[in-house]
Formats: structure tokens, sequence, C-alpha cells
């Protein structure tokens, strides 16, 4: 039998279990020019929450009693396409299924080379485009300069720390948990951590770490860290908005600091952006951080739950920061 | 005798004519390579009011028992320096008094060349390159786009829409009185022109006048004005933040939507500036200005006050949108 994971309900506020559902079903037959795929490693990613609200976006909301997706390493276990055989490994969009059957557009092969699968969801796959696309085509770092990073134990912005020190910033890192500031400090090699949750005065405290002023700051989170970081941008900064995680459950006051004032006070640039505006830059991206991976200058950072029926609570448990680094579900048992 | 305007107290809030003061002294005497100036018009600018608090940004702050300084035209009464004779009109950053003294460094010599004086502090000075740099460096307007613009029939604004017009946008404006709406509309072509201050629903005003969208929002105000331009955003929207006149005087209220969320959504570029940031550009657009002048396609617009003592007046009407575009005291009687 197939497992299938259904969006039940339009989550209001923060997502919970009860927004999902499970069904099962027969395990589908490839047609001509199909492939049956059978799912390895899920990535659960913040942006899918937007995804599940019915509103316009860069991407179109899911559909309710539809499977969600989002990216997946599959094997190809059946196939009926000549571009594919069996034991091929693929990474793509996929849905929520143990199985599912696949025309194979849209999918990359990966070839077997040393990195670890989920790599390929983490660092080497959208997670590491997007810190690399976001910081150096919108951060511009020059060697010499602050980059302030919030969510920075997070999937990208463990990335985007990593990339700032190999180009020779100054790096800090906001984060909430102790534990998470020491892996930034320790395993990462940032010059600087904090704990926003634990910090009684967090623009004294990035004042502090960045006696130089902040000239990039990668923005994961939004809301009230944002605001300590923009008092202390330099003359000319750089903010690449990533995402607002803080903001997307609703769960936080959409009311703030009103920011154009510092923005002209310092001719700051702030970009959004997600990925996929970056695609040209692609394979001399993936060029880039595979060469560092394999110097073991970058580091993928992974925590890995177990088993398909957890995918919708890995997911929650993002918007709790339960995650170090890249989230993946492990559905290989 | 001369008159000097100085700064008596630091403004809280809005500024009143009690934090000016009048003073009367001697007319004084250029020394060897000095010139002696007589004001003629002298240029009020919202962004004067940051220069009034005692806090850090672009430019330093004004000091107490310290003459304002403001863009001025003046012509030269004496002279001393062999690179300006008697009669010269020059432009420049100069002190609020009748007569002062200058080395002549950093001064701007006009040629006669049909123009009106004023247009040296409007349209082919500060504001026009500052409208011109905005809307190019950052706006990037493409023909066929839609180019909304707050605080339109002010100064930097009406020469803003005139640019976007020439250049194929559809260009909307928001002000704050019906005169001024009329005005964008039958003086400076703009396709669609709102009063804030009147429409009920200014997001479906914007939206109205807007039917493919907004690609390039051009800000000079702020707070909620700017919150009813977001949303309604196009994908790859800019923004170039020009001032936030609405939060300078700190009676508005200086929290609201936060804009990350949409920033990401949109891929929008938002960008702070200020017009020397663009020297390198001046060139080239005021000979570009220049002959939009020449040709009769962009027209000045003008508020002109009578007379020296009424700078402080001129100046806090601004914040009340008494000016229709460039405001400028004349005091030439």
């Amino acid at each position: 039998m197939n497992k299938i994971i259904l969006l039940d309900k339009r989550p209001v506020g923060k997502v919970s279990l009860n927004d999902f559902k499970f069904l099962q079903s027969e395990i589908p037959q490839p047609k001509e020019g199909e492939i049956l795929l059978k799912t390895l490693y899920v990535s659960v990613d913040p942006y899918l929450r937007g995804r599940m609200n019915d509103s316009k976006s860069y991407v179109p909301p899911f559909q309710l009693n539809e499977p969600i997706q989002s990216g997946i390493v599959a094997k190809v276990v059946k196939t009926n396409n000549a571009a594919f055989k069996e034991g091929d490994i693929v990474s793509g969009s996929l849905k929520w299924q143990e199985y599912q059957v696949s025309a194979g557009t849209g999918l990359n092969k990966i070839e077997s080379d040393g990195n670890s699968l989920t790599a390929y969801l983490g660092i080497l796959g959208m997670t590491g485009l997007t810190a690399y696309c976001g910081l150096l085509e919108i951060g511009k770092p020059k060697a010499g300069e602050t980059l302030v990073i919030s969510g920075a134990a997070g999937a990208v912005g463990s990335v985007v720390g990593q990339i700032g020190k190999l180009l020779g910033c100054r790096v800090v890192g906001i984060a909430g948990t102790d534990e998470k500031v020491e892996m930034l400090k320790s395993e990462f090699h940032f010059d600087a951590a904090i704990n926003y949750k634990t910090t009684p005065d967090l623009k004294k405290a990035i004042q502090d770490a960045c006696p130089d002023g902040v000239d990039i700051y990668f923005d994961n989170v939004g809301a009230e860290i944002s605001d300590a970081v923009l008092v202390n941008i330099n003359k000319f900064a750089r903010i690449p908005v990533c995402g607002a995680i803080s903001l997307y459950n609703g769960d936080t006051s959409s009311n703030g600091l009103r920011i154009s004032s510092v923005l002209v006070t310092k001719s700051a640039l702030m970009q959004g952006f997600i990925v996929s505006n970056y695609a040209d830059k692609f394979p001399a991206a993936i060029k880039q951080l595979t060469a560092w991976v394999k110097e073991g200058k970058l580091i993928s950072s992974e925590t890995i739950e177990e088993g398909f029926d957890h995918i919708p609570q890995a997911f929650i448990d993002l918007f709790d920061g339960k995650n170090k680094g890249k989230m993946i579900v492990d559905c290989t048992n």
C-alpha cells in the first residue's frame, strides 16, 4: 500500500497536525513514458507555510485534499522511460507520498559521488543555492565587512555564515538557543553569535558584536530581530530578505518599526528574493559549493527526523526552531 | 545691516517658529580670496528637518545658535577672489543670511541661459537630480510599466512623474488636495491621481488606478500611504525611497505594517538614497534635464514665498503640504 499526506485544512495561525490528513491507496503503476519513484528523503521548509494559505504568492497555493509537495530525493523503482533506469536516484519537487509516478520532467539525476544523498536537499540543493545566490547577488560581500544573519542556525543561515567567513567577512549570527549559539561559534566558526531569547537588549548586543557596524544583514526572520539589526546598519548596507519565518504563522505582530527612514538615512538596499530568480547562476554556484564541500570548507548541518509519518511534525517543529541546519525526514526505513 | 536666521531650539515633533531666532549684525566684509554674497532665492526642503535633530545621519546636524543652511542662489556683490566678478550669480549650500562671505569653494556659477534662476534650486538643481537619479538608477523604468509616486505634487514627485511619462510609463500620483490632484493630471499629464485624504479605501483606489499592478513605487512619504501601495506591487517591483516626510516630525506613528514578507513574496527591491550617491551621473543628468526643459517637455512647478523673514514659515508649510512643487523663498526685494 501507498501512503499520502494531504492538506486537509488551511491552517489559521500556527500549523497543527490536524491540518493534515493521511490517506492510503494502491501503489500507482507507471504508464508508458513514466517512472515509479519511492521517496527516500523529504525536505521540509518554512516557505511551504505560505503555500498553505489561499493567497497569491510566488508559488501557487496548495489545494485542499491534494498532497503537499516539497524537495524530495527518491529512487526509481520501475521505469517505462528510457531516460531513467531502475535504481537511479533523483531529486526534485515531489509529493508527500511514499510512492508516486512521474514523467521525469524537472527531476535531477544524482550521480553517486561521495556526497550523502541528503546534501542534495541541503547544501548542494535549494538551501545551498539560496544561501549562495542571496548572499553574493544581493549582499555583495567584501572582505572585512560585517555580515549579520538572523535564523543563523537554520538551513540557509548556517550556509550563509560559512560562505561569509570563506569570503573574509566578520560573521555574527542570531539564533534562539544557547546550543545553537555554541554550534555557530564552534562548528561554523562565526565570529560571534547571540541568543535573541535570553539577550535583554538585542540592539546593544548586536552593536557590541559589530564594532564597525553592519554592512550586510541576511534576513530569514523579520520582526523584532530585524528591528534590532536595522538600527546598527552602516551607510550603503545591503539586506537580502530571504524569509520572514517569524511572520509566516501570523503569531507575531505584523506591525512594527517603519523602516523607510532608516533606509533613506543609510542609503540602504533591501531586496526580497527567491532562489529561482537566480537560475542562471546555478551551474557556477553548484560548482563552487561542491568544491567547498569537497575541500571540507563548507559543512552541512542537518536535523534528521525518522519516518514518513513524521513529515508533518517535522514541518511544525521548524517554527519552534527545533532544527539545527536543514530539517530532513528520512523515509528509507 | 545683515539678517541671520539661527536654530534656537531643537524641534520636538512639529517644527514651530519658536525654534528659530532672528539676529541682526553688521554686513561682513570679504577678506583676501573671499567674496560677499547677497541671497536671492532660498530653497527649503523636507530633509532639513533631519538636520535639526542632534542625531547621526547622512549629513551632520545643525548646531544650536548657528545659521541654518540650505540650497541658495546668491549674487556676488563684492569680490576679493579673481575667480568671481561682481554681479556673478552662484548656487550652493549657503547660510540663511541676507549677506555672507564665502571663499567660493563648492559654489556653482550660473550662466545666464534663459532659465529662471529658481530653476537652479529646483528642476536643474538638487530636486531635478534627485528625481532623475532615483528614478533611473533605482526605479529602472521600462516603457509600459506602472509608476506610482507618493508626495507626487511635491518638488521631487512632480519631476519624477513627468520623467516617467517621458519614458513611456503609466504614471499615478498620490497627493493631499483636490487642487494638487487636478494639477498632476492637467499640467503634468499623469494618467491618474489620488487624493489620499479624501479616498476612503486607498488600497482599492491604487488597485483601480493600476490595473496591471505597480512596477515602480517612488516613495517620498512613507507610512500608511506606502502600506497601501505595497499591497499592489508586482513581482520584481522597485521602490526608490527618497524620503519619509510623514515620519520626519515624529507626528505619525513610527510603527506600521511589516514589509519583509511582501518583499520576499514579490522579490521586490527597496533602496533608500540621497542624491549625492549618484554624483558621477550628474553631468549626464543635467544635460538631459536641460534638454527636456528647453523642449518644453519638463515643466518646473514652484511655490514662491516672498521675503527673507518668511523662510522659517515656508519651511514649516512643507509639512502641511502647502507647496505645489518646489518651495522657494524669494529674497530679492
